[in-house]
C-alpha cells in the first residue's frame, strides 16, 4: 500500500465521519402529482388556479386543495393531492403498492426523468365547463408517461453542500431508525444540490414505514 | 492489539465472507393472521374447519381459503387471510399502513409475543349457528391483544444453521435487492433455528417494496 493509497483512505474515512456527525431531517412523500398548466386547466376548468393548503419544507413548494383520481387497467387510486406550482410536465409519484393496485409497472426515476415510464387516465372534478353543459361529468386527462416511483435522494443547498463536502450527483449510503426495531441503511441515495433546495432526505411512504421512521426523524450519511 | 485479537478479527471475517456467499429466499409477508380454535369456530361456525389453499415455504404452514375483516377504531381492513394450521392463540400481522388505517399502535415482535400489543375486533361470515337463527348476521371476535408488525426474521433448519455457523437468536444485517434501485442493508435480523423451518428471510410488503424485492428473489446476509 503507497503512501498515497494510506493517505486517501484516511481522507476518507475523515470525511466519512465527518458527514455521518450532520444530521438530515426526513421528509415523507405519499403519493402525489405535479401538474402542467394545460392538464390543471382540463382537470379543474380553465378559470381555476391550484389553492394553497400547507407549505413543503422545499422552498416554493406547497400542497394544494386539489385531488385527482387516477384510473389503471387493473384498479383505482383516489385522493391523491396536488403538490403546486405548476410544472412543465405533469408527473405522478406513487408506491410500489398504488402500482399493483393501478395494474402499472412505473420504473424507479429521479424527478424529471419520464421518458418511458407509463401512463395513467387522471380524473378530476367537473370543470366549469363541463358543469354548464352537464352537471355530473367528470374531466379526464390521458397521460401516455409520467408515472414513476420516485428515487429516494437528498436536497441540499449550496451551504448546506459545502458542509457536508457534497457533489451534486454523489450517490452516498443513508442510516435510518438508527437503534430502532426497523433501522436500515439505504443504498444508493442520491445527493442533488441547488439553491432552490433545503436539506432533506425524501422517502416515499413504504420506505419510511420498512425503517418505522416519520417526517422530521433524523438519518444520517454513513458513506458513499 | 494481542495476537488472539487479530485471530478473532480474522475468524469474524472468514465467517462473514463465507455466509455473505449463501443465498438466502425471501418470503413476502402480506398482512394475514393465525387463529386459535376457539376463535375460528366463532367466526366460521362449529362445524367448520379451516379450508386448504396452497402450501407455504415453511413446512405445515398453508394459506387457507377462509378471509376476515379487521374493525379498529378508525377504519376496516378486509381480506384478511387465514393462515393455518391452528395456534395456541390468535395472532395478526399487519403493516404500518394497515395500522394508521386501523387506528392502532402495533408494536414491532417477534411472533408469539404478544403481550402488551393491542386488540381488534375481528369479523367473519355467518357461522352455521347464526345462520340458522339469522341470516345475515356476521360473526365477531373481540381479540384484546395479538395485533403486531412482525419483526423481520430468518428461518434456519438444523443443517442450514450449521452451514451458516447460526445459533438461534443471532441478530444479522441483510442485504437485500443487490445491484438495483432500491438496494438496502435490514440492520438486526432474528435467525431463528429449529427442525420445523426451512431457509426464508420473512419481510413485510412494505419492506419488501422499500427493497424492490419479490418473493424468491435473493437475500445476503453481510454481518452480525
Amino acid at each position: 500500500m503507497s503512501l498515497n493509497t494510506v493517505d486517501s483512505l484516511v481522507s476518507d474515512i475523515k470525511l466519512s465521519i465527518k458527514r455521518s456527525a450532520i444530521p438530515v431531517p426526513i421528509g415523507i412523500s405519499n403519493r402525489h402529482l405535479h401538474l402542467s398548466r394545460d392538464d390543471f386547466k382540463t382537470l379543474f376548468g380553465r378559470d381555476a388556479e391550484p389553492t394553497f393548503l400547507r407549505q413543503l419544507v422545499q422552498p416554493g413548494f406547497f400542497v394544494c386543495h386539489e385531488r385527482v383520481s387516477l384510473e389503471g387497467p387493473r384498479g383505482v387510486v383516489e385522493n391523491v393531492r396536488l403538490i403546486g406550482p405548476y410544472r412543465p410536465r405533469t408527473q405522478i409519484e406513487i408506491s410500489v403498492s398504488d402500482a399493483m393496485a393501478l395494474g402499472i409497472n412505473s420504473p424507479v426515476r429521479d424527478s424529471g426523468a419520464l421518458d418511458g415510464s407509463p401512463g395513467i387516465k387522471i380524473k378530476g372534478p367537473a370543470s366549469q365547463a363541463s358543469q354548464a353543459s352537464q352537471a355530473s361529468q367528470t374531466s379526464t386527462v390521458r397521460l401516455s408517461s409520467g408515472v414513476i416511483l420516485s428515487k429516494r435522494h437528498i436536497h441540499f443547498n449550496p451551504d448546506e453542500a459545502r458542509l457536508f463536502e457534497m457533489k451534486d450527483g454523489t450517490e452516498v449510503r443513508v442510516r435510518c431508525g438508527s437503534g430502532g426495531d426497523r433501522e436500515l441503511v439505504f443504498e444508493r441515495v442520491l445527493c442533488r444540490v441547488s439553491d432552490k433546495f433545503k436539506l432533506e432526505f425524501h422517502l416515499d411512504i413504504e420506505e419510511a414505514n420498512a425503517a418505522m421512521v416519520k417526517t422530521k426523524d433524523i438519518a444520517y450519511i454513513v458513506g458513499e
